[in-house]
């Protein structure tokens, strides 16, 4: 099967954790096993990965930098260039005659989309409420809650094309392993004349890579995560962990806000579109979300649905 | 024919320009149009690029966060996916029907390389004597003289194989222009264990691009910066630009020191190698180069050697 894995930005920096090179290093390392494993199955893996953390703290870097601070797509390209490399790395390690190929992708979006105007994507680190304010009033962030601390945020447009899709292909059916489309790729618009130029935005990665995964005709959309599954009632004693649900069936469920949202609704369109299944579970799980042991499946026709 | 067309540090940042995200871009345009142009004389292009100045302010920046300084390995990867972003947005502008491909590179070098108890690759931005001293104690740099000013520099191996290159030769072969082996590549080692790892070090491109061009059995390579061809006696009153030289012929001969050192080896080892033509000479002459009626070309036999 070809199938899109979508590492979280938790399976390469966990919450609160300081962003070192040995940090960044060893969760990679530990995401790697679990992909080299999805390979060794014998699925084509095209990767994808988050880059919030990382895009934050190369903003602020180059915010204290003489030579002035450099826009978001640029920064993006930096983060993709930093953890695909890392990646290709760590799984190069352990399938040592595979090929790999770490891909720049460019990301279209429209210069009209609504979320230019209403930042939502937290980037960098967490702040305590008072010091993300006055960063705020400093720099001109726009900041929001994250858990019980604060993060800046910036626009999230909706990907619409990645440029880059035929290169991707080539490469998969030539059985390359492809990690690309980091940070959900970096943001582009058209302008009036049809060039295009990168935007201060970062994308969804999960939106990115249900987009990516439809473009290439996956076979399954995987988005590996620090939780076991999807949960209805999260952080309730009436919390179910759904196993097995039709595409249709999810709307009016009470889903946990924050990243789970554009997983699910990444999860449906991948479904909707192709036919094909997505899930969503724990990295350590992948060869048995795959075989559908574990995690939440999202399938096209309405299995029998799982609260389990 | 196919080309490694090598953009030196000059093309995309002048020497004492502020490393701002414009001026990179402004420069970055301005090299898209040269090799845009030898695109549509029909060849095939794989674009290289150095990265000395973009990788020491990365590795600035990189030390004054409180997550402590990312190692050479990361810093060059961040970079190559900056600057190749920026290349392939520019060259894609003015040739819209084109596919690219912007690839992270390893690039193995030996552990045991001499380069790495003799630091000689100057990154980062010119600093006054004083200063550049201050900087050495603080940081544990090595420094030395870059023209009137002062450099950090860094350990330069030998590379010795490029990791992606089959991936680099498929592209090629699909019409993809190809835009890797940024800064000469991420620099790694083999463990005792085979398995590799990144070091501390910034290859030379024009070498790496060398190495590129005969792995990839290119038909030229083609090394663009801001002097007109190859000089003897340069900077004196019996300066002589060189025209076509015998890859033998240059021994003994007085060259400049600096960056020109390298790229008369790079352009020698790959006639050498391959008895294919190489070339150095200015950006904007590109087309003229190719053709033969600018720059300084290398070529496997003695034709009637130019000093003109």
């Amino acid at each position: 099967m070809l199938i899109v894995a979508a590492l979280g930005g938790n399976a390469l920096l966990r919450r609160g954790e300081p962003m070192t090179a040995e940090n960044q290093r060893g969760n990679v390392k530990h995401a790697a096993s679990a992909l080299a494993a999805l390979i060794d199955q014998g699925h084509s893996l095209v990767i994808t990965h988050g880059n919030g953390p990382q895009v934050g703290l190369l903003a602020l870097q180059s915010a204290a930098s003489t030579d002035g601070a450099f826009p978001l797509d640029v920064l993006g390209a930096e983060s993709a260039g930093m953890i695909g490399y890392v990646i290709e790395q760590e799984l190069g390690n352990l399938l040592r005659n595979r090929l790999f190929a770490t891909l720049l992708t460019q990301m279209k979006v429209d210069s009209r989309d609504p979320a230019f105007a209403r930042p939502t994507k937290p980037i960098g680190p967490l702040y305590d409420k008072a010091i993300a304010r006055r960063l705020a009033a400093e720099r001109g962030w726009q900041i929001a809650p994250d858990g019980d601390k604060w993060r800046r945020v910036v626009p999230s447009p909706r990907p619409l094309d990645i440029l880059e899709v035929s290169v991707i292909s080539y490469l998969v059916e030539h059985g390359v392993v492809v990690i690309c489309t980091g940070g959900g790729g970096v943001p582009v618009i058209a302008r009036d004349d049809g060039s295009l130029v990168g935007v201060e935005a970062v994308i969804d990665k999960d939106l990115a890579s249900s987009l990516l995964a439809r473009q290439l005709k996956a076979d399954m959309l995987l988005m590996l995560t620090d939780v076991d599954a999807v949960y209805t009632g999260f952080g309730t004693p009436q919390a179910r962990a759904l196993r097995n649900v039709g595409a249709t069936e999810l709307s009016g469920k009470d889903f946990p806000a924050g990243s789970m949202g554009p997983k699910i609704s990444a999860a449906i369109e991948f479904v909707q579109a192709t036919g094909n299944p997505s899930a969503i579970g724990r990295l350590e799980d992948a060869v048995e979300i795959v075989k559908g042991w574990q995690g939440t499946r999202f399938e096209a026709s309405s299995n029998p649905s799982g609260i389990t």
